[in-house]
């Protein structure tokens, strides 16, 4: 790590836990919760790579939205206006992990950014909420495409000004980490589920459990 | 459908029955069988995605061998050299639905074609397996990378010399049949399992619950 200028941290899933929204589905549907949190977020990452394929991107929010309303269908779950609005205010608020706030007082090799998937009307009150400071919050939204397309991770490089020799990515998504790794950073995969790791033709430079361990 | 001049069939899910395979896996993993083929298929897709992202084009019957090592990692199950190839080699002759046959004869309205992510070496054999006939079999492989970028169902204008506008396409995949509607063609999407469409800004043409219900 001697020899990077800064580090670009994934929001969702690895600063953020998405699964966070599992009590408010809970208790609107008691007894499918968890069930329908992972059915929304699984829907939500295909209908990123999905419309980012189809040359047809929309931003994080509305596609995050159109998911929820596919995984509550599917689930045969009651959805309506009020539910709807309540679950989205629910990912302007979600909570860090527990170990990202030490975590990160004890890691700076210089600039440090968030780069995500999220719309800037998503990630923007996600980040103030929370409290955690940045030198960069980017988007994918300004390229109109969604990882792990190569154009979000020079999104990095152009916006920080350092080369990408010099960046450390960090994600809980391995195939996010792949596909930086597939550009060119230096990768971090957090583990934190200790699931195999995805078969995509790379590896990460480092594979850890939590966020204090990078420290 | 009076106006179009050639049919265009995806293949896998639509015309073969790709858990056709779970036979097999449920010999080697009594009781998993299910399961495993499953997530062996979701994460088959995962990878198509993800690679087309990256620009990290591999060839379906790879992506395909990659996804079962990783449902068979994450499953915990043990699979060897012997376990790979025979499973591969189900993928070689999976049984076409049982609405296939009749339907193919009764429905023709000029050139029939099969446009599938399968790379040749998977796709010709099983083609010719079934016994099925078409007037071209187009394999993504031409233009290395996956549906639903509009490049394959371009590849079907190019090589069938028909216009986009006079294409009908057939898929049971939604979010295929919605890549093949966002390029231009008209659409029929077979929703054999009943799930709710896909929500990414379009709708298919006509939705019908078989093969059948084309004739």
């Amino acid at each position: 790590m001697t020899n990077l200028r800064a580090l670009v941290f994934d929001a969702y899933g690895t600063l953020f836990d998405v699964h966070s929204v599992a009590r408010r589905c809970e208790s609107f549907w008691p007894g499918k919760g968890a069930l329908l949190s992972q059915a929304w977020r699984a829907k939500q990452l295909e209908y990123t790579w999905l419309r980012s394929l189809m040359q047809r991107y929309r931003p994080f929010s509305e596609v995050t939205r159109d998911a929820l309303a596919w995984a509550c269908d599917s689930l045969e779950l009651p959805l309506d206006e009020h539910k709807t609005k309540a679950l989205m205010a629910e990912y302007l608020a979600l909570s860090p992990y527990p170990d990202v706030r030490e975590a990160l007082e004890k890691i700076n090799p210089g600039k440090r950014a968030i780069l995500s998937n999220g719309s800037p009307d998503m990630l923007e009150p996600l980040v103030q909420h929370s409290g955690l400071k940045f030198d960069a919050v980017l988007s994918v939204d300004e390229v109109k495409i969604f990882k792990p397309a190569p154009e979000v991770y020079e999104l990095a490089v152009r916006r920080l000004a350092v080369n990408k020799e010099e960046i450390g990515f960090v994600s809980s998504n391995c195939w996010d980490a792949l596909g930086a790794k597939s550009f060119g950073f230096t990768v971090f995969w957090i583990n934190r589920f200790d699931v195999p790791p995805d078969r995509l033709g790379f590896s990460p430079d480092k594979t850890l459990k939590t966020l204090s361990d990078m420290a």
